[in-house]
């Protein structure tokens, strides 16, 4: 334990301030920063000072602190944030005008899928999921995308963990999951029925990267109303394969 | 000079790597990264393992470093980023739909209008902005909106630098800047013709923050044709007034 405070690098304390705000504490003062990061008072007092400075944090009128543009726009270069966002934006607002739902793009991050961009009709049904948030893989149909199409090492370790279950009707049993990803590699598109809550459903498609590589995947949620989804299906599956192409027309391009 | 880089400290150090990353340099091989961020390989060697461990950089597969998942997903809780993107995404998309043109989202920094969102058909005019990206406030509809509504101090400092020209239309003259602030002020919303590139207008309206200040303002850009883009006024407005209403109702509900 002694070893401990003094092996944390200056860096890592800087980036532990950074992982004090999630989407439940968006603002936070300087003594909940200290608490959260694990670090003395003092200490926060000077790298969050040092932070503000840059823009990686901002003070609101009450005080507190919030995270900052300048982060905000370095952060907006992440090839799989609002790069990939870019390249799937005009195939994502198609969908959009087509169903007047949801409209996801996310990818894998550990055994989490998150959640890169969302489109959303006011009237849509209320979702658990949001930009930049995560939810467990096998629960939704971008994840079970991806979770089909990972390197086998990786989908191994994922099912040697606790599978955990929202609805009665999430897949938490690991032989089922993998009867489900086998047919989700068939087809071509995955289904979320009831998985994540159970008034929605998603219907989501693969999207490659230059390699061939399935790096992210797009869903469509709609309320779950006893209808099939797979009405859905032609569409999901044919903006999927256009983003794939656009992204091979922006590394040719590059 | 002897005491420059001894009195630079490690987070300014960690920050400064991040800033070595723009929109002309997304991937950066270590040695680049070393001499953009000024320090030596050693030191840039150290801090690039540490933030790619957590996420901050993620490596491609030729080697070179860009900005990672994990920083887009802390920086996706920036207020002026993400978060006002959430309440104003409905109403981007309204007038997407509507118009089929450039929409977009974008707020004051320094001297700078930044772009926190855009929606685009193919199809549209290509423009300099992007998502992320910076233009000077003077050029831009956008940027006429918050100028004419910023603090009398942040707008005389702005006055008294020199101001860029894009185009032959661009107002660049100071006084004739301040009519044009008046009237944008007077009218409710700024047009601005041809100031960036001759081919395209656009026009913004002002998003107001609970307290009522200005602190984003929302456009449309339309290739030029030789037609008034007045009829796009209203429909701009209107949208820029829900997302302000929209601002309201999450702060009281929160």
């Amino acid at each position: 334990m002694t070893t401990g405070n003094a092996a944390r690098t200056v860096t890592s304390r800087v980036l532990s301030v950074l992982d004090a705000f999630n989407g439940e504490h968006r603002r936070l003062t300087l003594s909940e920063i200290s608490r959260r990061a694990g670090m003395p008072l003092a200490t926060a007092h000077r790298l969050v000072g040092e932070l503000a400075t840059w823009g990686a944090l901002e003070r609101d009128a009450d005080g507190r602190y919030q995270i900052g543009l300048h982060l905000w726009e370095v952060a907006a270069l992440a090839p799989r944030g609002l790069g990939l966002r870019e390249a799937a934006m005009p195939y994502l607002e198609d969908l959009y005008e087509a169903t007047h739902q949801h409209v996801q793009l996310a990818v894998l991050d550990g055994v989490d899928v998150v959640y890169v961009e969302r489109l959303s009709a006011r009237g849509a049904v209320l979702v658990r999921s949001r930009v930049g948030g995560r939810l467990p893989a096998h629960t939704t149909g971008v994840g079970l995308v991806l979770l089909a199409h990972c390197p086998v090492d990786v989908l191994e370790q994922y099912l040697s963990r606790p599978l955990v279950a929202f609805t009665p009707l999430t897949i938490a049993d690991p032989l089922r999951l993998r009867a489900t990803l086998d047919k989700v590699r068939r087809s071509g598109h995955a289904v979320s029925d009831r998985q994540v809550q159970m008034d929605a459903v998603s219907v989501a498609a693969p999207v490659r990267d230059v390699e061939g590589r399935v790096t992210a995947a797009l869903s469509v949620i709609v309320p779950f109303d006893g209808m099939q989804p797979a009405a859905l299906v032609p569409a999901v599956v044919a903006a999927a394969h256009g983003i794939s192409r656009s992204l091979l027309r922006r590394a040719a391009a590059a």
